[in-house]
């Protein structure tokens, strides 16, 4: 998927080895005025403002187009009717606080014993920039759009980068493929702003040179524990393109519920949650190709062998062991599952493999991505207990072990996945079927990419220093289901009236029921360094990452507020990091670009979550935690 | 407010001391079926269901009504179009779950130490009760409401209990007050059920006793942080009514923003984050009659002399202390306000008080309610140390200390809130000016309600066994914003890659940045006894609680979540609490009615979280911690 990229210079030249989008506008002549350098989200790679101020961007704007990719037309017109649906007002640019009073001295009473050093005053000078309100004397003339390879297919590792260039000449956006484009696209979307008197403007000189650090950049979201309808993923869908967030790793069905409508086992959708709470064939290819058309790729997650119940039951229940164990989380040596309800797919039982081989032809011929998630996460050893088979597979092979039991599954399975005459995936799986202490196979194929969930840093060192490809999706930094405390029933931990001063599961350092408390925020995403102390070598093998919202307590009635605006966060941090030039974590200056994002978000129709009172959005600095401009972390 | 109760007999009949207000509905009569016993929320103090099976709920209703109330008469046709359009369908009864299979042997394998005991086996049958689906013969004949003091204000402590009861005759309500048969009508609206063929049933005996253990069931807002339109507002009352609470304790204005229009006053809206973030009288009227038709109260809270800045300033920079100051969090002995923005009204400036006198009268005026919240938390020393007159102030009293501080202020405030010519209102204050460490006035007047917000049962007991009535909003139990991690800017501490196995901000048993971490689950919310270890004199001064809702990471993306169905486990616990008729706690049953309400709040309208996957409401019990049906909690 190597592809040449091209730039044009300023003015236009008709390329025979690329082809040339020319998009002109009408045009009027006003006046120039001061520079309005806003703030887009991902930050750009490079990114520079000239000083002359602002130009029109006209409203009534006639377009002229040579072009024949459908990719880079529909993305031209969801881009102009997005700028002139936001015309953004910024309520406040990216600014120094105005100095605060210095600190007078303590007051002493009779009861006031403390009495403290200044530790600073602070009386530095800074201003708060406002937007531009007048009115420019001059427009932008044209827009061209140079795509080199219109053909590059949306895969792993297309070249995304483009360039974006504002001159006298009008602008310019260059691209070795559509998908760069589309990122020009909704970068341009961010920096044409309101001039407050009813028409657009956009800084008269801009130039943009822009790619992401990570190839794989991504957004979990489970639909088989809540059912999220097609409207609600569309929404979605957008809003990553949006961040340039490029994967939907669509976590499709769970122990809890299957709504994937399957044509080979049409009866397992009896497990869906109603007939309305099912994905059918139609459904599935509108996701895949709205996705398509905004640079979003779909990914799917069957899970096997574990969370896997519902479907399967109505296929042939002996395919499934432990689904009518008690779940016994409330007596852990007899736990078959670690959250209801149980069920795994009985690895010895032959006909198995059969519902795997139709499942996945069916599967891999709809989904057009190259890369197939085959699950293999949490698989509980107990589970296995309430299989005949199993049982007699151990007994008649007393020096097998759990771990033998995984490699016989990934025997059988994973040749179905790569098999050409089923599509031939590239397989992705969670960690655990190489990690996980008691249910690891011993030979898991070096071409399978491992999501890591685990034990942050130290498990990312362990698969990438194997020779693994990763996508970091560590629970304690990109879970956004965390924090909500427990959702399991009957749960006496939580009847307790006071704080007796123990660690107990409501206090002093309790969890809350969250077994991945506290919950992520937008900062604490922001920050992760998903390569800290990996080689050279090590960091190549980093695809990604992805934030995962799981749905035990998660449905479309907080799905917006809970994936946005922190997966924009991730976005920022996969696209162009979380350090300035300086290697400094830039998490201080990110608020404002953040807030900013999480109002224009709202504006367009998604329900982000606010990070913070109004007034800090308005007073940019005035709600930080440390006044000094640079503080070290922790690590 | 003592109203005397009547109960109507089978036969109804006109009496002379009360007011009969009879519905009739024209109907059909078909055939009998099996009993329905549904499950309202709050569960009733008394509920008795016959066994005679479903009569259905005539559509096609003919109501015809000599009552002269306009209260019953819109909560009627409220009731109607909210029983028609629910058409509520119950996915499951409250059941215990199926059997499942005894515990098999554990599989020994070479790897594999661990052997386990039996804990238990289980083999009880059990059956799931599903909805009745087939159409009764007979059909309800009439209603009738039966109020007998029309006139009952709705103010704190009016009577609020009411019968129902289906019998061959029809449906009877009684109730001393209108508000009464309001709560009435609420429940009924729960027990009609759809036939799941177009019609709807109800059971045809149901006896229904019902009233509050505590007059005060609020939820708080705080509009002051973040803005919230009216019409989020409303919803949000419409909710409350639906769930039997009768407050919403609304935190109108704070530091950050005044969105409050007053007349005295008109520049104080220039603080409000824009102009169309306003609550105008008309708004405010609107909300209270809205409030008012629905059995809501709503008391507003005008947070001083702490929490002031945004309006005050519009007025008088002098009348505010330390507005410019670095709030300095991060370096304490200088913070001047617990977040930011800071700014505390100035006791000693005579101004102040001119100020809230004028701000008062117009307030008293807008708001029937006669409670009036006065703030007074969270008060910082250090605020008054940028304050002249307050250091003259104390350099004149040397022995002087804040403690005589915050008693000049009471002294001087609280006779404006209860002078008559003001509209003389009962006055509610946060706990801090009688229990905080140095800020508390030493003469705080008995009649004063003080809201508990620290140490839960250990404050409540303090405050109730000095004689003071208090509403109990205990911040480790009912603070619903809880759990969401920091929100300053620019917070090093988040800024860390790996969990060195110490207590750090992130990890070990941090607090992940939320002060009152971690997420308060309905579960915590519904267990926790108010009246913990309190003699019978001080559980006479417990009036009731608040759930709340302050705004630092909220506003209406994130409303309907964060509050319900939260909100409505505190219904139950103030309603009818949280125990069966042998004293046990019955949050395990409550799990399915609160599973059904919350699908019940989505269909209205209002986006509530899942508390599980849907599984878990189709399933009962399945997804409980405890198999076992009693579990003692840790008190």
């Amino acid at each position: 998927m190597e592809l040449k990229r091209t730039r044009n210079g300023i003015i236009p030249t008709i390329r025979t080895a690329s082809f040339l989008v020319v998009v002109f506008f009408t045009f009027t002549i006003i006046s120039v005025i001061n520079a309005v350098t806003v703030n887009p989200l991902p930050k750009p790679r490079e990114i520079k403002w000239g000083e002359k101020g602002p130009i029109n961007f006209p409203l009534d704007i006639q377009v002229t187009s040579s072009q024949s990719s459908d990719i880079v037309k529909f993305g031209w017109e969801r881009t102009l009717k997005l700028i002139k649906q936001d015309k953004w007002v910024v309520q406040a640019l990216e600014a120094e606080p105005p100095a605060y009073d210095p600190f007078p001295p303590q007051i002493q009473t009779p009861g006031g014993k403390r009495s403290y050093t200044f530790l600073y005053t602070r009386t530095e000078n800074s201003t708060t920039n406002t937007t531009a309100s007048t009115k420019s004397n001059l427009s932008l003339k044209s827009v061209k759009v140079d795509v080199t390879n219109l053909n590059a297919e949306l895969q792993h590792g297309v070249d995304e980068s483009y360039t974006l260039e504002v001159k006298e000449d009008g602008l310019i956006i260059t691209s070795p493929t559509v998908w760069g484009a589309l990122h020009a696209f909704n970068t341009l979307t961010q920096i044409v702003i309101s001039d407050e008197k009813g028409g657009l403007i956009i800084e008269s000189t801009v130039s943009i040179k822009d790619s992401p650090l990570y190839p794989h950049r991504g957004l979990l979201l489970d639909t088989g524990r809540n059912f999220y309808p097609v409207k609600d993923i569309l929404r979605t869908i957008e809003a990553l393109a949006w961040s340039k967030l490029n994967v939907l790793h669509w976590h499709i069905v769970d122990s809890h519920s299957w709504p994937f409508e399957v044509k080979a086992y049409p009866s397992m959708t009896k497990d869906a949650y109603s007939k309305r709470e099912i994905y059918t064939p139609k459904d599935v290819q509108l996701v895949i190709k709205f996705a398509h058309k905004r640079g979003v790729r779909v990914i799917p997650e069957f899970d096997m062998p574990g969370h896997a119940r519902a479907g399967y039951l109505q296929i042939d229940p002996s395919i499934v062991s432990c689904a009518n164990s008690w779940w016994s989380n409330d007596d852990w040596p007899h736990h078959s599952a670690v959250e209801p309800p149980p069920g795994q797919l009985d690895i010895i039982n032959p006909k198995t493999y059969e519902v795997i081989k139709n499942l996945f032809a069916e599967i891999s011929a709809a989904f057009p991505e190259k890369i197939y998630h085959a699950g293999f996460d949490e698989l509980q050893r107990y589970c296995y207990a309430y299989s005949n088979l199993t049982v007699n597979w151990f007994k008649e092979n007393p020096s097998n072990t759990y771990n033998d039991l995984a490699q016989y599954f990934l025997d059988r399975a994973y040749p179905i996945f790569t098999n050409e005459n089923y599509g031939g995936k590239r397989v992705m799986m969670w960690e655990d079927v190489y990690l996980s202490e008691d249910f690891a196979a011993k030979k898991v194929p070096k071409e399978v990419i491992l999501q890591t969930w685990n034990n942050g840093v130290n498990n990312t060192k362990k698969l990438t220093s194997n020779g693994y490809d990763v996508v970091v999706t560590s629970a304690d930094w990109f879970y956004l289901d965390c924090g909500n405390g427990g959702w399991v029933g009957n749960d006496n931990r939580y009847d307790q009236n006071i704080d007796n001063g123990k660690i107990t599961f409501n206090f002093a350092g309790g969890n809350s029921g969250s077994w991945c408390n506290g919950y992520k925020t937008w900062q604490r995403i922001y920050d992760y360094d998903i390569d800290f102390k990996l080689t050279a070598d090590e960091k190549k093998h980093v695809l990604g990452g992805e934030v995962a919202l799981w749905s035990e307590q998660s449905d479309p009635t907080v799905l917006d507020p809970k994936v946005w605006p922190r997966a924009a966060a991730l976005a920022e941090l996969l696209w162009s990091g979380n350090k300035n030039e300086k290697g400094e974590k830039r998490y201080r200056e990110m608020q404002q670009r953040i807030n900013d994002y999480r109002e224009r978000l709202v504006s367009r129709g998604v329900g982000a979550a606010p990070l913070q009172p109004k007034f800090c959005y308005k007073n940019p600095h005035a709600c930080d935690l440390n006044l000094n401009k640079v503080v070290p972390g922790y690590d």
